[in-house]
């Protein structure tokens, strides 16, 4: 369900491809989806529906909820609090997702948001803030992170919605590590070239993967020994140029989506 | 030189590594640099070192002007409106950078100046805007675009700011365009993975690169039957998720980065 935190940019222009039918609008919706079903959009949905998209009864709009793929609906009713949207039928059948995580040290109030918007376009399953013994933000808002991760979710064609995390101490977020998950470190003090380290494989196979992008003032020695000493822990280095923490992390989902991910598949 | 362009951000803050000799500051000047010589500052770059920074006489300052390496440098004064730097020594030798281009059809500016941010520490040697049949964008600030690309090679620890190029028409830029450049279009109607395309090295080796992103609208079909016609053109496919125009170019080049470019390399 689409949150009551308001986003920056409300609604974000420029994914103009034209949907299958027609319809050029998608929500995330919580409920399940069946042919012959209907849709209780709260106030904020009807809202959007109603007063920013101006779309009235019997227009379609295009709804997926990360369990029962992507189905065709109508605009049964439509007032200032609620709306009600007949299901009519599938469009694209629920499918496996590339499965990557990122844990990122959360950073200041835009370029969290982006992160999160970019991750979700780039296909990050899981999307993890992690405190760090230099992370510079004490406080992070989830709920408005869940509400990017929503939109980017509906504008970029996704299936599925990205698990957004309570934050975690690094430690934390050590312990709770799936052994049988990569844990691929961009370590800024160095480590084996990225393409070289996602195509080698070893023990792990990196299709099950997860980034782990420290804050601005990087990590702590004591951090980075603890983290390299850990089996599951494939250091990689972004060269030598600085990155930011939010491009860092971008970089990284993109290079893996292009080697590991969807991205290895053609599209025609 | 800082130009008077005002920046969404006068000073990103979070690149906090310290430098070499403890020296945190760094600056693109366009005087050139040798030991024993003196760099005189203007206006906005002398007010950035003595109200944002409050450096004064006898700090150090690290200088790059894109041909002579980076130089270490001591504030030899500092008024209101000007100041005076001695150079001291060579820190690091110029050397050669990524030779890749990016040519994108503008956007709105809070992403257009993040695009030109991004796309310098993701090395970009070129950053070229390029008008298009469906570019929401009629007019580019390409002095705003290079006190971005400025500050982001300041910040990054490059040698060199990305060349801004003034807008062109996609024909213009299509005549302008190198043969012996790959023009790497990413083609959201489908085409070869990026990964293998990378890879595959044809004729023309992808060293040499450049891409080329369309506006959020795609490319109209005209455009897209020219280019893929031009010999020195190679089509791409970043998946079936929607990607914006500004993640694309950033996915491109993280990717190219760490397939052809200098993340190849190991770095300790």
């Amino acid at each position: 369900m689409r949150t009551d935190t308001p986003l920056a940019h409300p609604r974000l222009p420029g994914y103009t491809a034209p949907m299958k039918d027609g319809i050029e609008t998608r929500l995330y919706v919580d409920a399940p989806l069946a042919a012959g079903g209907v849709v209780a959009l709260g106030q904020d949905q009807a809202h959007y529906l109603k007063n920013v998209l101006r779309l009235g009864p019997g227009e379609g709009v295009a709804l997926f909820n990360g369990r029962d793929g992507e189905w065709r609906a109508e605009i049964a009713s439509v007032a200032k609090k609620s709306a009600d949207l007949a299901v009519i039928e599938q469009t694209r059948p629920q499918r496996a997702e590339p499965d990557v995580w990122l844990a990122f040290a959360p950073i200041k109030r835009a370029r969290i948001d982006f992160t999160a918007q970019k991750a979700t376009e780039l296909g990050a399953s899981v999307l993890w803030p992690v405190m760090t013994r230099h992370t510079m933000v004490d406080r992070v808002n989830t709920e408005r992170l869940r509400a990017n991760a929503v939109e980017a979710a509906e504008q970029s064609d996704r299936l599925t919605v990205p698990d957004v995390r309570e934050p975690a101490k690094l430690e934390a977020l050590i312990e709770a590590w799936p052994a049988d998950r990569a844990l691929i470190l961009a370590d800024e003090t160095g480590g084996p070239p990225i393409a070289e380290a996602l195509s080698m494989h070893r023990e792990r196979p990196m299709t099950r993967a997860g980034f782990l992008i420290g804050p601005e003032g990087g990590f702590a020695e004591p951090e980075l020994d603890r983290l390299r000493k850990l089996p599951f822990v494939t250091r990689v280095s972004l060269g030598e140029r600085l990155l930011r923490a939010d491009t860092a992390a971008l970089a990284v989902l993109a290079i893996w989506q292009a080697l590991v991910g969807d991205w290895t598949a053609r599209h025609d």
